[in-house]
């Protein structure tokens, strides 16, 4: 992803450890963007009655880690207290997600794929709030 | 806002108190497109250098807002654990948008008009917490 | 809405209509709310299945009302090409989010909600767009 | 992006080309990312009153890139005139992004990048459109 370029060139210091915060901005757009496609997929399904709540989730997940991912990327003016809310919103927004979609993984691959993806940025957003 | 109409009318049985909800819905969507409208105000004014701080945390302010008034909108497989923590991510981000543009208040207009909806928000948004 | 008030004390000379600007944007952040939960709502029915092209289409219109009311509330450095083609984006999710939830509109009182909002935000967008 | 692992995966039947839709999403979400890095990085900027116009544009295209992205990977139950008029409305923001950024790009690295990704977003929007 180019925004990692955008970083890279930032005009004021970043105090972030700079691989922890990458891999947080990168972990973030795109869950957003799997769990837009993974509340789609199970809206497809023709069982879609038994995914109700991977839907809500997903939804969910998709709003705070589009959100968080831009709190996180921006570098001008960072206010320590806001970041590490938003961080802890994320990680409780993936958790519930990971958790729905893990669910249903045996049954629909797309779900496999999302709750992998919540992990990553569970954890991703977990070790960057542990080194803030 | 018609929101409200469709809260009252939803299929699923709302746990939260109504009252609680539907100000919390109604500040966070509010308080959205105010900062919105105040971080652009910020950088239109001809010293915008002065207001860097606060297009910065009012950018931060109506993400999290519109994100958070999403997630409490969301009535159907209602997860507590996310509730709680985009709430207080709405109130950390509040407090912070509130009380940077508290500074600009006696100066520009815009700011007082934001930070009054960004303690609305702030304030909603603990009451419901307090509730829960 | 207490945007209405920012756009009143904003810094820069705004040269579109104020009545129909203010109808626009206060129509486009009640709509992308009011299909938040409709989708959510229609999502919450035993009959979820039937309204599957509901749920898709309301949360196509409450992504893209969200941006447009956004791009619309900006009043700094305007650029008609951007927002005519934000209208046009508006004017259509609208026209398909109405349409659908017209159809459902006798069986739940939401989607008559939902249908109502979104014929409303289709005309100020579309009166908006007539008056540039 | 693992998005494209849940396009393949979807359940319902996918009417665009493959590859033209999935370099669409992926040039979306990309975008809207480094939009937001650099109206941030521009806020950043000592000489930020230079980079107004930059930092709106890119706040548009940011929040423009996102919504249409999302339009574009819902797959079920699509609708092509709404997906068309997003896309238009996505062309429109990333030309007027590209070319405020490419007068910036001699001075400001990041606007650089800015605006070649603006223009890989707006030609994978252009070449889904003239597809479909």
């Amino acid at each position: 992803m180019s925004v990692r370029e955008i970083i890279e060139r930032h005009p004021r210091p970043i105090s972030a450890d700079h691989d922890l915060l990458l891999r947080c901005i990168e972990e973030c757009f795109d869950c957003s963007a799997t769990c837009t496609a993974c509340a789609d997929a199970c809206l497809g399904e023709p069982g879609v009655s038994e995914l109700v709540r991977c839907v809500r989730l997903c939804s969910d997940c998709a709003d705070v880690c589009h959100t968080v991912g831009r709190v996180v990327t921006r570098q001008t003016e960072v206010d320590t207290g806001v970041v590490r809310a938003a961080l802890e919103a994320c990680v409780a927004a993936c958790r519930a997600s990971g958790d729905e979609c893990e669910r249903h993984a045996p049954h629909h691959d797309h779900c496999r794929v999302c709750a992998e993806t919540c992990r990553r940025c569970e954890q991703a957003c977990s070790e960057l709030l542990a080194s803030m």
